[in-house]
């Protein structure tokens, strides 16, 4: 905390926070229930315009780089590697007021807070609006960071939406040029840290009545699909011994895949979806697929589980006669955040009086592609219940306001620290 | 016996009876895989025409009844109360060739066979092509047998499709009257008894080496919706101790099904189809739906299993913290064929030197409704693999012409029995 003396100065005004909330959740598609703002959609352009109007007001320079990403920047003393935080404001379909949301208003606040009590960093800030971090309808997440983080393929911008409209096309729809995109990403070190807020959209913090989460990791996801085919025979007339029933079949998948699920606490396992056919009442069900994830901080537990999925679907599948095929898809490797940070992060809530726990993220974030230029670390606020991507989604404002401050003295303490940029990860 | 000296006489003529089958199958659907003539269909209304032409063309006396059953009377020398014969030529989609067909052609066979050798029964003979026996696009099965035992009621006609068209509306388009129907029942007694011939749909007969099925009851059948409503969470955050996945516990469901099936020899139970929302790959299912039967010729073990199925179901659903809502149907009573028919058949396929067996029937049949009229019997023939309801549908000309031979012999020894008409049951 070297040069920044006073951290409860830097507490953030929760009324001005509150109707800023309150604001950014009228830009929404009137057509939806809950809080919808789609990246590409009108709701969306219009609700950045305002946020990049937040910004200015900030006395932040704004600008939008090749990648969509809207960039406040407040100069430093030094000409320092900036220090960068910020999140997303698009949502899901029907979502919540909250995800998101809160690590960019919550930054522009932190730099209101800073301008406001004369507050100098050494480094540049960057507060950053993401460009669309939730899955679009090209089944593409983290549009903004991947980009600038050097994870943008041409692959991706070949993926379809339900049209058959390649994202590169709707990029170009929305004024973005995919091939400027391409040549977006910035240099590793080019920056010194990346610090993101978010909700936890998960029920621990409420659990623990803790205000502050220290992000530990970002859990990889692996994706599969399993398709049975059994055989469509008469459901009167075939005896139970003789069938090979594909949806029973799939029924047992789905408890292996949960039970496994359950074999370490960090790690979740989650059948979302089954289609099965014929689907008549009176046919036993030929064929069933069944959509499944794996998600868990650690990249062995994750190959261990896998190795368990694999072997348990085809263990159940010959007992029954039935064939399966599974169609693996890796869609994250576990992202561990940096432990520097971690410790800045943690110390920095201590030193406010806040409770603080260890936390893993079993959703994807922008911080997930940002730790690939720099020392990462993310801050969690409570999810009431743990409902989020829905309009229940609620954190209390005096909780958004512990987590605005948190990163308002972890942003101070990273840019007291002259060797932020080699923090041990 | 009496009266009918010669039973190998009565053998049918199996080239004719393949021309024959081959000729029926020609009228299908073209638009359909397998074989299609659906009730009120062109292919069925055409292939009607060639049935009616079919019994002409064996002596018989032709009507359509007010119910659109194709019936050919072959006259008796004494008035005697009709035995009466007969299946159905309507299909599923996509059916195979030989599910009712074998019944009527089988029927037309016999009696060709009988005027061919000069043997007259006492009794009238009527050949019955029932109307419409599969279940329609109104979810109504059997409506021609189901007429004349008189248990065709308002509700059934008032059943709409997928298009909101009533049965009754279906049935005035295709030039039936609905409130003639509604008067078109025969009388208990009207008839002496009703033999059906059918292929197994299942695959006891060929494992038992055996060529004729003496039918000793229909299964009855109870349907249940369960309804599961869960919570929709992020499936990343929410650990797994916290969820109300409804798709586990419609999966859970699915196994106690089946297990619950397994609890009787002559049992089946099966869970034909499942839906499930919202079906994203990241989120816990919130609710799923599934639809289960029960089938079994004993009615108390309908009334155990499905007790057994609201117990299993309630005590998963309360684990998990999952609601239920269960819709039950019940499709059918078991019914038992007339053990004076048993005999009968049983008689008349040793007497030819067959192999027979006691069998029941998970399928259900016109024959169901026939007993509301009079002594009732099925013969079956064996089903290849027990393949059906498909286009891999086979039975050999051979077992076909077992079976005809095996309804000949057991029509002639009905006929022979000054008793018919109160037969054991």
């Amino acid at each position: 905390m070297s040069g920044i003396g006073d951290l409860d100065a830097l507490a953030p005004e929760k009324s001005r926070l509150a109707a800023d909330l309150e604001e950014l959740a009228s830009f929404t598609d009137p057509d939806e229930a809950g809080w919808t703002r789609r990246v590409f959609s009108e709701p969306y352009r219009a609700s950045r315009a305002w946020v990049r109007a937040r910004m200015r007001d900030a006395g932040l320079a704004v600008r939008e780089d090749d990648a969509g990403n809207l960039i406040g920047l407040l100069p430093g003393t030094t000409g320092a590697p900036a220090l960068v935080t910020g999140s997303h404001t698009d949502t899901v379909s029907r979502g919540g007021r909250f995800d998101g949301v809160v690590g960019v208003l919550g930054a522009i606040e932190v730099a209101r807070r800073l301008r406001e009590t004369g507050t100098r960093l050494a480094h540049d800030l960057l507060v950053v609006d993401f460009l669309g971090e939730e899955p679009n309808a090209h089944g593409v997440s983290c549009i903004g960071s991947r980009t600038i983080a050097g994870l943008l393929s041409s692959g991706y911008l070949d993926q379809l939406d339900g049209h058959g409209v390649p994202l590169g096309r709707a990029l170009e729809s929305a004024g973005r040029s995919p091939s400027d995109m391409l040549r977006a990403a910035w240099r590793p070190g080019e920056i010194a840290a990346f610090v993101e807020l978010h909700i936890e959209q998960g029920p621990v913090l409420q659990r623990r009545q803790t205000d502050i989460g220290v992000v530990t990791a970002i859990a990889g996801i692996e994706r599969v699909m399993a398709a049975f085919t059994g055989r469509a025979d008469h459901a009167g007339t075939m005896p139970m011994t003789d069938r090979r029933d594909a949806l029973a079949a799939a029924a047992q998948a789905i408890l292996a895949v949960e039970q496994i699920g359950c074999s370490q606490p960090d790690a979740v396992a989650t059948v979302g979806d089954l289609e099965t056919a014929p689907g008549a009442l009176n046919v036993v069900p030929e064929s069933a697929r069944v959509w499944a994830e794996l998600r868990s901080p650690s990249a062995a537990w994750l190959g261990t589980a896998r190795r368990r999925v694999v072997q348990d679907i085809a263990d159940l599948a010959q007992v029954r006669g039935v064939d399966v095929e599974l169609d693996w898809l890796n869609d994250q490797d576990p992202v561990p955040t940096t432990v520097g940070v971690q410790d800045v992060i943690a110390a920095a809530s201590q030193s406010l009086g806040r409770r603080w726990t260890p936390i893993v993220s079993g959703a994807g974030h922008d911080a997930a592609h940002m730790a690939a230029l720099a020392p990462m670390g993310m801050i969690f606020v409570p999810s009431r219940d743990g409902r989020s991507h829905c309009p229940e989604e609620w954190t209390d404002l005096d909780q958004i306001g512990a987590g605005v401050h948190a990163l308002a003295a972890t942003v101070a303490s990273l840019d007291g620290n002259p060797h932020v940029g080699a923090l041990a990860t």
